[in-house]
């Protein structure tokens, strides 16, 4: 499935207040040679980004997007993005979208080798089906992440907190737990508490209790969790933050990995155990997350 | 310092020979778009690199630079390269860099996003002037690496044998050292053992002994350390992997950041704290690694 839409973004001062950024965004073939070989995004993961979900042409979570971004270019020492030009970005990305699911996926990297500026690019592409992951659930891992609890904190070069362009451990942690016969891994710190998957936010059901891992320095704050726990409050549910061990994960009632694209993922088993998947909740849970957020 | 030469490569089988690869490579303009939105490189940081010092059209350490990028793809999971290829690349590459010191850079990244193939260039350029930095040394402080020792080993998704392009955490740390008034950081494991820098390996010398840390899965495996290594045995001294604490470093007789393009700097200072440099030793090591390797 190629991109079908991208725009060049000629980032502008944080402060800069105009009413029409158009004039800073080029529209450029999305398959056609864009980026020079000099791109520190390129050369070495240098930059952030956000994926964000849009459903009929709608982009869902807009602004917790836009203010996440900036978080990220901010512990990444990167020029604050003007939160008002990547909206409209973001707007003329989804109306391109058409009908259905698609991502938009917003990039701002630390630019060209010895360069003045960052650059920065938004894309648009039809999303990948993920209804059967969404139905019948996803088989996970837990895989050590290496760092004990209070390292993003300890250590905020660490960058735990921001979504950077280095994930190259992400898709090698992916990789391996498909090697594991699995869909999906959780990292766990070296101290056995579970932290987050690759690319999503994990929220475990115990009794009538929701509680996703707690957010630190160490646990990227997802989007898509937060609208969960907002649709959880609405529903009159608990919805919580508390550290989480392995052991808790696998003696849940429930769980789910969230993400912004494949939304809800009912888990199904964890390092080949089964946990129970509640189907009704679930679908109600989706097709929240569909509707215009 | 703008790149001034770039080669587009179509990786081609690990096992097929040639005498001739010149056409899987395509020389476009460096500063000119060459690569899509699309690419994995500058999405995921996801592919593999190395970086060759050129000094007066010379590649330095061709052979273990290619073996090392063979061995970073396949702890990635990608198409193993053809080494002759690269080999061809790097030579035409060596070719553009006239007199004076320069760098080639190889890149292997994953590919177009759902595409069909690694996509791969080399960069040649010419190198910043690093005499400074070999002459009067660097201030160094020690950074928090989050992992224990054992952590590359167990969890070899870390990937931290690995020459990744997801540089983000190297570089966040470079700039933490910067602001603490240094010129370049050490990393430091949890439990209290140096590793490397986030661009360098380290070298201590303690007494007529010459120490690296112990290579593992923690710790890439330095081209240049190597090098050095070959010197120092050449001149009858004594040079052994071992681990080593942060007293190690505090404590040494001497010590060395050495990469392929900056070459040995002395480090003059740890946390604010002095370190002797031996002057006459340091300039006979770069004289050695200035010269063809």
């Amino acid at each position: 499935m190629a991109q079908r839409f991208a725009l060049m973004i000629t980032p502008v001062d944080a402060d800069e207040q105009r009413a029409d950024f158009s004039d800073s965004f080029t529209a450029v073939n999305p398959t056609a040679p864009a980026l020079s070989v000099g791109e520190l995004s390129t050369q070495r993961g240098d930059g952030v980004f956000e994926s964000i979900g849009v459903v009929d042409g709608h982009a869902q979570e807009v602004e917790p997007h836009v203010q996440r971004l900036a978080h990220s270019a901010k512990l990444c020492d990167l020029p604050a993005p003007n939160l008002e030009q990547w909206r409209q970005a973001i707007a003329l990305a989804a109306a391109e979208c058409g009908p259905g699911e698609a991502v938009i996926k917003l990039i701002l990297s630390r630019g060209v080798e010895h360069g003045p500026a960052p650059t920065a690019w938004a894309t648009a592409a039809p999303a990948s089906d993920f209804s059967a992951a969404r139905t019948d659930g996803i088989r996970v891992v837990t895989l050590d992440r290496g760092y004990d609890l209070g390292a993003g904190e300890r250590a905020p070069w660490l960058l735990l907190g921001a979504k950077t362009l280095s994930y190259a451990v992400n898709m090698a942690a992916l990789r391996e737990a498909h090697r594991r016969g699995a869909d999906d891994a959780v990292f766990v710190t070296r101290d056995g508490y579970v932290l987050e998957a690759p690319t999503a936010s994990l929220i475990i059901r115990r009794g009538e209790r929701f509680i996703t891992p707690a957010p630190s320095g160490g646990i990227l704050h997802g989007t898509t969790q937060l609208s969960v726990y907002e649709y959880l409050a609405d529903q009159g549910l608990t919805a919580e933050y508390a550290t989480l061990t392995v052991d808790d994960l696998a003696g849940a009632d429930a769980a789910w990995l969230v993400s912004s694209i494949r939304l809800a993922a009912p888990i199904t088993a964890v390092d080949g155990a089964p946990l129970p998947v509640d189907a009704a909740f679930t679908a109600a849970l989706n097709a929240y997350l569909l509707s215009p957020r």
